[in-house]
């Protein structure tokens, strides 16, 4: 299987902490050594990094650990291969571009005999389950509203609908973005946490690091974290549940979401 | 405008020795400094990097400079804006996928009065007239060829019909490619060099550094590179005329390419 991480923010913010807290599971603390990667939006564009090689020993991964690339929407993932060889082109995130934005897609988890019909214009380049979830997951929508993008709402319920569609195949773990929206669904292990004022320290939790975040934000700042396992060992993370979906933006869950929050923070 | 760097190799080969003369243009020997990027292609996968910031300012650039990542198709860019403000959705060069390969696309000039209808899957993201020639090549060759890749033939001759068309609208400096060939079209400015056995040395003319190709490649290796004007002193570089167009692979350019060869190496 694979990790994921995710951050939305209110307010452009570098992931460097929560990076560098989930790249020992790159084949330290954890054995997702089959290639990494990462996308950051700004503005419309994307940047995006991919390697093969384990995150633990990759110079790209070096340099995402010490430049402070601020951003509201980033995605990121560490793989252990299940289906598709180690190879570039089967590192997540994936990105592709409809309606005239970037779209960007991180998966943990199998699809069995998940081979839809693909005659649109999205097709895989690489050989894993995930990205033909995700040309599948462009395919429809395009299909569903035509040449121009819909209102939030009525993709977010689309979105919804599939993920729990392709759940259906297996273990659907994901992470999606647009740049204005982070779209989150839980098929059996995602956890979060939301630091906003008054802000306290953190420690990781697989590496020796710690930050007190009101020395480095202002009371109107306001970060989701969403990772596989906590990244932190003093913090308390909200467990998402089997089948949940949350829809994060500036950098909380959205409570028309449709579903409970399992659990409050402490700040 | 702009400047262009291409690389095409028979053998996976790193560019840090041309990279390292082409990034000084970006700022210091020359004022390209709008912007940066490179694409890597890598088995069916392509590494990307973009930058909005001058490449003599990007830790990304340092990193392209260190680090030899060995690929046989690569394009790169330095950007002086015409069209579209500084941003990293206008930073070339571009990628996309169609019929299941990324395609990569940088351009060097600025076409007057292009805005095409795109009605079809490709969409620019940012605002240059750039990424527009791009989305509308993309859209054109779909729409010609249908849902399969055509024959290399075939595509060659799309390629040099469109780039023609493209080139009524203002200057069209090209590089164009699927990691399967180096398309590129001169409308004003590029020169290219074949490095083949037996291998001398070759001395940067815009930073302070030399290479002996003969120490780091086998007598089998063959490598082209292009460039909006030569990147080294002490070497003669062809230079392509006003609506050349040519297609590199195997590190040369290809004979059935419809145009005869301006100049021969000393090698």
């Amino acid at each position: 299987m694979c990790q994921l991480l995710g951050m939305n923010c209110n307010t452009p913010t570098d992931i460097i902490f929560s990076f560098t807290g989930f790249i020992p599971r790159a084949g330290l603390t954890d054995h997702h050594s089959d290639g990494w990667g990462i996308a950051f939006f700004e503005g419309a564009g994307v940047r995006h990094f991919v390697d093969h090689q384990a995150a633990i020993n990759s110079p790209l991964a070096d340099l995402v650990k010490s430049w402070p690339i601020r951003s509201t929407h980033v995605i990121a993932h560490i793989r252990k291969a299940t289906q598709g060889q180690v190879a570039l082109e089967n590192c997540h995130p994936f990105v592709r571009e409809l309606w005239g934005k970037y779209w960007v897609f991180a998966h943990n988890g199998d699809l069995k005999d998940f081979h839809p019909e693909l005659d649109g214009p999205f097709r895989p380049v690489g050989c894993t389950d995930s990205e033909r979830a995700f040309c599948y997951l462009l395919q429809e929508m395009q299909r569903r509203f035509g040449s121009q993008a819909p209102e939030e709402a009525a993709l977010r319920e689309f979105l919804r609908e599939h993920c729990a569609k392709l759940a259906a195949f297996g273990t659907f773990n994901l992470m999606f973005s647009n740049g204005q929206a982070l779209y989150v669904h839980c098929s059996t292990n995602l956890h979060y946490i939301v630091r906003q004022f008054p802000f306290a320290s953190a420690a990781l939790s697989d590496e020796e690091m710690q930050v007190d975040f009101a020395q480095v934000t202002t009371p109107k700042d306001r970060v989701a974290v969403i990772a596989t396992t906590p990244l932190t060992k003093n913090e308390i993370w909200c467990q998402m549940t089997p089948g949940q979906f949350l829809v994060f933006k500036d950098g909380m869950p959205q409570a028309d979401a449709g579903t409970p929050f399992p659990c409050q923070q402490p700040f």
